[in-house]
């Protein structure tokens, strides 16, 4: 039980776009993606589970426990549309290996076309209009992204990209399905969600993806999540020297 | 041998009710299980070993050394029970995946019909009566929790769940057995043995198992406890300062 | 090559004791045994190498480099003895494990009849003559160790082994091959290598070992291991903090 | 995919000599062998991928997209040579080993006959004109390092060789080639890196492969490495300070 999928629906689609938004910096890019998913009603069709992920259920406040998942959904439109979205990466550098394979196969499994991949990049300043950056694996898609609004400077700021939202860039280019990464400025601290970095990725994002979403709802979005990720942040720094103790098992100690 | 179990006796037994209490916050799901498995005279029939524990074995006050085990209980009575419990949760992520799973196999092997997982939940505040939470798979169990005593809130305080405790029911759901956790309500420290939260705990175990012991002794029991649990606290941190030298071999440096 | 042995030798011993003095506490196991080996000219018949070491190798001082193995020797005298040194413990938990388990697979091979394991046991202070501490699989060894000046409290203090030391009796047990730990008591400090420990241990080693050497060169084998070890102290931390930074690769930081 | 290789050709070699240059202490064996490789137009004919490696991907300035390699190239000359070089060793023990046996597996393919690694000692001081220290596999090549300048004391001060510098001689030389590290005397900082050590390193080299390249540009060549290591290094806390944080989940806690 590496890395699971459990399918809810075998949707047909048509050579959809991979759209990824996990967890990260400002939480830009998961903001992002579960906003569109949201507004356009995408539709949960596969979960993924995975011994790699953090080992917990969540509960809502309807006291239900459900396990940490990584969801996929689809939307039929002008273009055809998977998202990948979740609550958390994995909790190591292998996991990200793992996970990463197993979406490109999913992905080619329904034909995608392209990857686009969401998150934040920390300037380690406010910007009043954050300016959203990009990577690609092929320089054909320049012209595209300046289009669309990307910003692009001489040199390059972005000298690497961490995690899923990198590794699913070339794991596709290497299967030959090409992609990029939009990336929003943001202060860089990973639980201050930045509505603005998101609402500035999400506006290229309808470009790209041809969809049409209002934006009106997305500070009160945020507003919920910020409350939401205040406790657990709070509640993660307790855990964290919890599972340092237990983890430890309780013993005494000789050679 | 990632997880191995190692059958003493197979018990034949009637829809077995499977109770978890392995140490955690405030040690309350250990203390309540430990005290009710020997006040029923439960019978361990299974002894877990897992490469996935801490790499030590106990030694007793008579010298004698036996490895770390994780371990289950049977009692037939009104309503037949599967308990397990042990020194210690596994020491990495990967482990309480594996640990988890195996468990819910063999409660599977006996057809058990429900998982009762018990635990603490940490409040940062002591309470002269604590409450016991619940979360649940299924909705069905909230009456029978209510009227057993459980204390739900509008709104469910608990967030997520962590370690076996969480896993082995979103595990057991997955194979069609439902669940909840019993968690009472406690400071929050591991360290320190709540037995106040767990007498709470118990009271409730009792009422859904159909049992009924004497709850007397829990503070002797739980002040024997303690005493142990300071003493290998102390240990635990020379050990684990041990570890990370040793662990780092004796090496001079150069790439 | 999770854990692989190379044979040198095959020898024909009868029935032989096995014997482990690795790192750890004080040194006290690994000094005891090495001396042992060196007085006795036990001959190295097998070398253990594993992915589970430090990943490094030893270079020593005429400029020759050698991988970081734990060694066999066999000595034949009354009784036939296997010695297990080495100048590392295993890495990570499972690593121990897997060694340990490799080990006692050996041992059978060679239808090894018992298991001495040596070590340290931190007691926080300087005694002016250590006692040596015992646990055992079988207390049917009670009587033997008494007789050969091993000290036995009412109470044992000693509540667990970690490590090699405690996880080869465990996993000989299983096998049903009986043995216990001889722990010479000492400050606690791993670095800090204690010859009186060891000279206490060798002392009880000898008697059960049915060996006689002469102990008179002991401070000097530990004045100059001291010399080596506080170099490699150093080292080691410098070491890890290299690791720590490397590890890391150099990266840019995003999503 | 724990470690994979892709050729991009097949060159015919006459036992090549195996160069390493990987990152670590002062960057002195990177520094050298990609200068080397620059100059002498080495060609890149396979890269090697692992999930052992750093999660994420380098982008370049012109906004590119690639995966962490390690890559190897070769030289055609009066003797053959294979470089390996890369931006990353691996990010745990394990991943050395599965490395470093990969490489010595695709060495014996090209039949080489000698391995060379390359690194810094870390010696705390700065010094005009740092040494190059030397620990073989054979003594057979002391001679021949002492005529191309190779610094030996009387005794050792090498007391071991840490990551793939250290490994891939031994690895090697299990299967029964020699080979030796070539250590600058260096400050010790990883990070910092050191032209001064690299250029003895280099001069080295030059009269053991028997090529000659000019040393002008290797100023220049460091100064550009390290604005960009700077960089990364203030990029690279920042990272881990995230990825500890985005490991662990966002949860609350509970046992």
């Amino acid at each position: 039980m590496e890395v699971e999928i459990n399918y809810l629906e075998e949707p047909k689609l048509n050579n959809p776009i991979f759209v990824e938004g996990l967890p990260g910096v400002g939480n830009v890019g998961r903001i992002a993606v579960s906003y569109l998913i949201d507004k356009l009603k995408a539709k949960k069709f596969a979960e993924i589970k995975s011994s790699y992920f953090f080992p917990l259920v969540m509960v809502d406040s309807k006291n239900k426990i459900s396990p940490i998942s990584i969801d996929l959904y689809y939307y039929k439109g002008k273009k055809d549309i998977i998202f990948v979205v979740g609550d958390s990466q994995p909790v190591d550098y292998k996991g990200y290996y793992l996970l990463c394979k197993k979406l490109i196969e999913i992905g080619l499994a329904f034909n995608i076309k392209e990857v686009i991949t969401t998150g934040g990049f920390g300037i380690g300043t406010e910007k009043q209009k954050p300016n959203v950056l990009s990577a690609m694996t092929n320089p054909k898609d320049l012209a595209k992204l300046k289009k669309a609004g990307v910003h692009f400077e001489k040199e390059n700021p972005i000298g690497s990209i961490f995690g899923v939202s990198g590794l699913l860039l070339s794991f596709g280019k290497e299967k030959g399905i090409d992609g990029y990464a939009l990336l929003g400025e943001t202060m860089g601290y990973p639980i201050i969600t930045d509505p603005k970095a998101a609402e500035e990725v999400l506006k290229i994002l309808m470009k790209l993806l041809e969809v049409d979403v209002d934006l009106k709802d997305i500070d009160k979005s945020v507003k919920q999540l910020e409350v939401f990720m205040k406790t657990i942040e709070d509640k993660t720094k307790q855990l964290m020297q919890q599972f340092q103790k237990s983890g430890k098992g309780y013993s005494e100690y000789i050679e």
